[in-house]
């Protein structure tokens, strides 16, 4: 048995790929919430460089990884595909259970993959500066390693609850150059506006993509930077998949069940879109999205169009949605709790290609520290959801030789704090209630 | 150019490289303190397991490593080497600096290694549980983990300023599912003996072992472990350099300067000692120890038979030594924090096959930062003193196309606190007191 199978450099990916072309039925355009019509370019292009709306409108299924993305992504891609013999044996399944590991980027997650791209496509065009917001952390400190990579300032605003509940965090945003403020902040005209509403205010990640909006929108040198949820951050994470699936031919595995955590969506888009030309060609496979119960955009969101921010100041985005006011919970997998969903991930599911289910915050717990114990890995809570739902395939059939392919889209080191809570007895879970449906569809906008 | 270089599965090690036989005029044996005679294995086996004490004494260049050994071993090995081409361009120098990386273990250091052999030859042998002390929090990680997967249980009495300062490290302590507790600590003798004296003992490394020893001593199903210093322990690091020359031939290499830092000496003897023999034939190759100025035992120290411990309980070894009750400053690489040196790597010293240096804690920071920002990882403080060495050495000559080959014992992620007070201008540079050696010499034991 080969535990971790790596990816010759000769074998590595050069071409992303865009599942916007097969999805059936295609999904639906982004809209100006000034009048409701498609979204244009020049709207979009003042906050973000060309190369990356052109991604975002692609309908080219292969686009060229630049090779100083390649050349940058070589510190840690291609990243390893790993067999997870002894939490097998521990389970007792026949299931060989794989997990492609996306912790050994430089800030931990996936979420690298995406920011070296873009910081890349931002520098090409002559941008000095990125602003970006950040609620768990792992993308502001993403971003802030590719930025300093590429030479560009960045500014991270950071939601004050996680800025005071992970420090850590914050350091390492500061060790990769960025500056980081914690949101609301002085520095904007919405951060003051909350303040003096509220001086100990604990922020959101609403607020916080106002401010980093605001702070793009006033100066020329700026633009923003988004970490999930939009066509070309799913793109760029395709990488993950594209990997994975050479690596599991190298030790002539096919993968019957496929498994992401699902925040935004990009992990698990980046992983299970590359299979969807397989399952279109008739082979059986499932795709299974897994989001918190307490946020399910997509077990129990409206399919509507939406704003991507609870500010109500972004374009509006058809996708899966708990109404862009829903606050979730206060979860310890911060990089799940948002409202919406990728508006690929939700066509998706609208075309019946990939399953979703939720799994609550104290299963994925249990879940993440038998990986732990077994594997080796402490996972981050969001990718705790994806190892959950692995063990449940693996023990639905025990007998069963199934292949079941995750993402550990992330490490959980900088999130030992909530470990602590959970040995400690301190978490709890949140159910959805049920009639927070009808309230969201009231706060939907007319389109 | 090749960024990550790494060995394939069939290549991997499966014999440890004991250097003992190779050291000129070898190395003195440890005294039993009672009687100032060498200690005799039935004295030692009451601490330690029969498979262990074998390979303490061993004259055998080749040890087979267990199949155990290297099955959990496969989670995370063979490690990568790494180019530093990012560190080089931004250095403007010829040299080639290559990096073996350790942190990639579980626990997230090299320590990990020893932990597992540890861990297997105490379950060989019929033992239950293991008792350890932790400073930094590194060693008692990885052996809470290797012993969870032998099915040990372990108790890791961590300093009590460390428990506090580093609260992360217990939470990874308790993931793995063993038993922590703040030294001095009221489960012991000597802990409550020092809890009387000051119920708010900030705790040592000395107090914590004795503690250890007290709890291995007191229970027919525990022994005692060790992270580092010991020859066994050197034994089992050995196979990073060796997968590290093979990792070198690969791209055609050969390395002119070994560097790695020096606490107790495990982690650059894993490395540096499988060069000796290369040395010894004529090859012009540079093997350096790079120790924290604050805490100098190689280039300040007294070589000499000396305690192990603060409180004067261990074996006498013939070792580099500040003296047993040498307190060293509180600088943020707590690993490095000891006050001898292993008799391995001090009798390397003595023969002139290695050589040693200090460095100040501020510029090991820079260097640590500027690794961070150029190569992505944020390195463990006590790994940047052999990044600030690869570094002056590359720059002291920058035309010259020399390899340099340096260990990055262990990530930094959680140390992220002492980067905050580095960039807080909170840290500062302690001189080691010249006359202190004098007042040492007064505290050896007479032999």
């Amino acid at each position: 048995m080969k535990k971790r199978i790596l990816l010759p450099d000769d074998e590595r990916i050069t071409q992303w790929y865009n599942v916007m072309p097969d999805i059936p039925n295609g999904i639906l355009p982004p809209l100006n919430p000034a009048n409701n019509e498609p979204l244009t370019p020049d709207v979009m292009a003042q906050i973000f460089p060309m190369g990356l709306l052109e991604q975002e409108m692609s309908v080219d299924r292969q686009i060229d990884i630049p090779e100083e993305v390649l050349d940058i992504w070589s510190i840690w891609r291609p990243s390893p595909l790993i067999r997870a013999n002894f939490l097998e044996q521990k389970l007792g399944t026949k299931a060989r259970i794989y997990y492609k590991y996306e912790g050994v980027s430089p800030s931990g997650s996936h979420k690298t993959n995406s920011a070296v791209a873009q910081a890349y496509y931002n520098k090409r065009e002559g941008v000095k500066r990125l602003a970006t917001e950040t609620g768990a952390g792992q993308w502001g400190s993403a971003l802030s390693f590719a930025t300093h990579k590429f030479g560009l300032e960045c500014k991270v605003y950071m939601v004050r609850v996680s800025f005071d509940q992970k420090p850590y965090r914050k350091s390492m945003i500061n060790t990769y150059g960025a500056t980081i403020v914690a949101s609301p902040s002085p520095d904007t005209p919405t951060g003051r506006e909350y303040l003096e509403r509220d001086p100990n205010s604990p922020g959101s990640l609403g607020i916080a993509i106002s401010e980093a909006l605001e702070d793009a929108s006033s100066r020329e040198d700026t633009k923003y930077a988004l970490g999930s949820v939009l066509n070309h951050v799913c793109i760029h994470q395709s990488v993950i998949g594209l990997e994975a699936k050479k690596q599991l031919a190298m030790v002539g595995e096919k993968a019957d069940v496929v498994i992401g955590c699902c925040g935004g969506g990009s992990n698990f888009a980046g992983l299970a879109a590359t299979f969807v030309p397989d399952k279109l060609n008739g082979q059986d496979i499932r795709l299974i999205g897994v989001e918190p119960a307490s946020c399910p955009s997509l077990t129990k969101g409206i399919y509507a169009y939406d704003f991507g921010d609870v500010s109500a100041r972004t374009p509006l985005l058809y996708m899966y949605t708990l109404g862009h006011d829903f606050m979730p919970p206060g979860i310890h997998a911060g990089g799940l709790r948002y409202h919406g969903m990728s508006p690929i991930i939700s066509a998706l599911l609208r075309e019946k290609i990939i399953e979703a289910r939720s799994a609550h915050q104290l299963e994925c717990f249990d879940a993440a520290v038998l990986f732990a114990q077994t594997e080796g890995i402490i996972p981050a809570p969001e990718s705790s959801h994806a190892i959950r739902a692995a063990i449940d395939e693996a023990m639905r059939e025990p007998d069963k030789p199934q292949t079941i392919l995750f993402n550990l889209s992330g490490h959980g080191l900088l999130d030992l704090a909530s470990y602590d809570k959970f040995f400690a007895g301190a978490l709890q879970d949140f159910a959805y209630p049920e009639e927070a449906v009808e309230e969201a569809k009231k706060t939907l906008p007319k389109v």
